[in-house]
């Protein structure tokens, strides 16, 4: 069987798929009804999930609630009776099950950059105080920019000797043989690759950061509800992410923090709020840490993003994290097969590791106009986006996206190439992308 | 003319004003239209605007647009199209011109408490620059205690001998006689006392600290939107405050950041997130910060708190801050004038400065059964608020807070109080009082 959109442009190899089969494939996927749990403009496929995810069903009717009862009826009283003030560790024992965390270590607070600063300031402290002579913090050179500018920031507020220290993925993903020197103290690891969508061992990795000495933390923005995290099973020690990539949480949706059991409660982190104060309301005038993880959190949060979020969160409470992950490793397998078998005339690369233990969910190609090509793409209603230099970024979020879209985007990546319809001063115009 | 509700208690005063003539002063009142720009449940008198701000009459579209429109249908595409990633600047454009900060000089980001982190942060790096024998931060013994914590926090991170040294506002009101000392490297004061509601002269007081070879960093919380402020013409160093309280921008709305035009590029903050690099979209290996006030922003803001938040700062759009003053000291005047008519013959204290130059848009009075006596006051539908030890707290809110409500107060106050109602065990189980 063949539609209009199967043919194929001239001197294409022959599809190792077709629509059709991709269409076969959504009708048997078991995870196909989530896709009602979304709502998505008509004639949009998107593939930006991992940048912000789309939004859930339920989210209008949750604000709706916030606004009108509990802030414009409730009023101040919807501090206690509408849990407001708990909601930081009530959605944190939601995203601890979904990065396997376990109870009592993850709340959602703030934002990743700033959590980032908390976790990496109490490892620097707890290793201050067993191996002092450990002043390095090592990070991925090509860790999303913001991770390396908060520990440059926080190096820089401690002075004595603190430093930041990049690496290569291929030494992280080697096991360090040679950065983890006895001056480590922290390695912060981004776990998904934002540009490539590389994907490091969390448990192998853990181990041999903790061989050399040092304490791991992990950044989870593109694998937390993209694939099956293990924090607890893994050993880490500290993680921190966004809610409003894969898990759907809307617009900068607050983000999370987690703390290992053994080390919660050792240091407490300089930004040192109210809200992580052991008594809170006693107002009293010095600071005493919270027990647990509420010691991670800080000022008054953002009540409304943070409902909202909770409804991107509950669609988790009904999937089974294994499923997600073996429907988002056979689309980026479509993907990947598709780029081979049908963009190969045409100077595309994917950067995206073809190895599944080593990918995230998204996949990443190359092409030297990328910007105009994903521009061109977006015109015709597929979303994903664009990061310098020549990355097009698709991400295959498997709770809304389905085989037939892969196999349409491949398609218009192939019109769009074949036909050079990204070669209009129109896709070339460079505003501010995120 | 008398109703029921003006009838006195057996030993009290005579009135020096009725019911009647409150009801005349709101016919009269100038912002009485305001009125409308706020939905507050029948049968409500909320004064309890100074903890969290009541509900705009349009917060309630504003979300669905964002929900259904930018963040539905606009998905990634709005951070650029809505304008989202501009929100903190132009957020803080109308902050700035509610609080006399001028053009360029807010944003409105993360929460107070983090943004005193930040400033407070740079102005010690300017001191170590200016002056690198002082190593002291001073702030008022009685600020609201998230304030001291944070500090705490700071000098813990700092180490080389920086400490949190506490005063009594008695010697903060007298100009610093004695603690102003040359170790003295930054003062950070709040504006007005959360719990007394006693102001502070921002531009003696910053005259001071200048004098003494200090920086002023102001905590707004309390007067922002309250009274009329003028950083600028005060000759303020660096000022935070929150958007959620006389501001009415929703629970836990985002803060803002004020720095003033000199200091605002001498050094970054150590929260350098990529929101405040140069050019955060060349996703640069390491953070050079913005040239302006955006090098304050740290990570990803949550769009849906900070687009409602708007609606409440955009009422500010139409009202005159000399008005609201104007008002806020007539409905303190008059409940202060009422609390020594009619409630005399109890333990009552006015803990609120008589004197209008030092008493914000607050009135505390003491009892000793406070708790239970606001308690009583909250079930019969008017709305205030309990701070240890023994301080009933009455914000007044001149948007939408009228003389009549104050007469009703008072005078339930003194039902409450002449026929002990308070006096019932379900008035005196203390939960979690925000």
């Amino acid at each position: 069987m063949t539609t209009p959109s199967d043919g194929l442009g001239a001197g294409s190899p022959a599809p190792v798929l077709d629509r059709a089969a991709c269409v076969r494939l959504d009708d048997a996927d078991p995870l196909r009804s989530l896709r009602d749990e979304f709502l998505l403009p008509p004639g949009t496929i998107y593939l930006d999930g991992n940048s912000l995810g789309a939004r859930p069903t339920g989210a209008a009717e949750r604000a709706q609630e916030v606004i009108a009862e509990e802030w414009g009826t409730g009023l101040i009283r919807s501090w206690n009776d509408a849990g407001w003030f708990d909601l930081p560790a009530k959605l944190g024992e939601k995203v601890a099950g979904i990065v396997g965390g376990g109870a009592g270590t993850t709340v959602v607070t703030d934002t990743t950059s700033i959590n980032l600063f908390k976790v990496a300031s109490a490892a620097c402290r707890i290793q201050a105080a067993d191996a002092p002579e450990r002043s390095v913090i090592l990070t991925q050179r090509e860790n999303f920019p913001s991770d390396i500018y908060m520990l440059e920031g926080l190096v820089e507020q401690l002075g004595d000797g603190y430093e930041v220290r990049l690496v290569d993925d291929a030494e992280v993903a080697a096991g360090f043989p040679n950065a983890l020197t006895d001056e480590v103290a922290v390695v912060v690891l981004t776990h998904v690759n934002y540009r490539t969508g590389r994907l490091f061992d969390m448990a192998e990795t853990t181990a041999a950061i903790h061989a050399g000495g040092a304490l791991a933390i992990w950044d989870l923005c593109h694998s937390a509800g993209a694939l099956e995290v293990d924090l607890a099973g893994a050993g880490a020690d500290m993680a921190v992410g966004c809610t409003y990539k894969f898990l759907n949480g809307g617009p900068g949706s607050p983000a999370f923090v987690w703390v290992s059991e053994a080390l919660q409660t050792r240091f407490s982190q300089p930004l040192s709020g109210w809200w992580g104060h052991r008594q809170p309301f006693e107002m009293e005038p010095s600071y005493t840490p919270a027990d647990g993880i509420r010691r991670y959190l800080t000022g008054t949060q953002g009540i409304l993003s943070m409902s909202v979020a909770e409804v991107g969160l509950d669609v988790f409470g009904r999937v089974d994290m294994a499923d997600v992950r073996a429907k988002s490793l056979a689309l980026s397998d479509l993907f990947i097969e598709l780029v081979d078998a049908r963009l190969s005339h045409h100077p595309v690369e994917v950067v995206t590791p073809r190895e599944h233990a080593a990918r995230g969910s998204q996949v990443s190609i190359t092409h030297p106009e990328g910007f105009a090509v994903m521009s061109a793409l977006i015109t015709r209603g597929i979303i994903g986006d664009y990061r310098e230099p020549e990355v097009l970024r698709f991400g295959l979020t498997p709770l809304y996206v389905g085989y037939a879209d892969v196999w349409d985007t491949v398609e218009a990546l192939r019109e769009i190439l074949d036909d050079r319809l990204w070669d209009v001063p129109q896709h070339k115009v460079r505003g501010a992308v995120t």
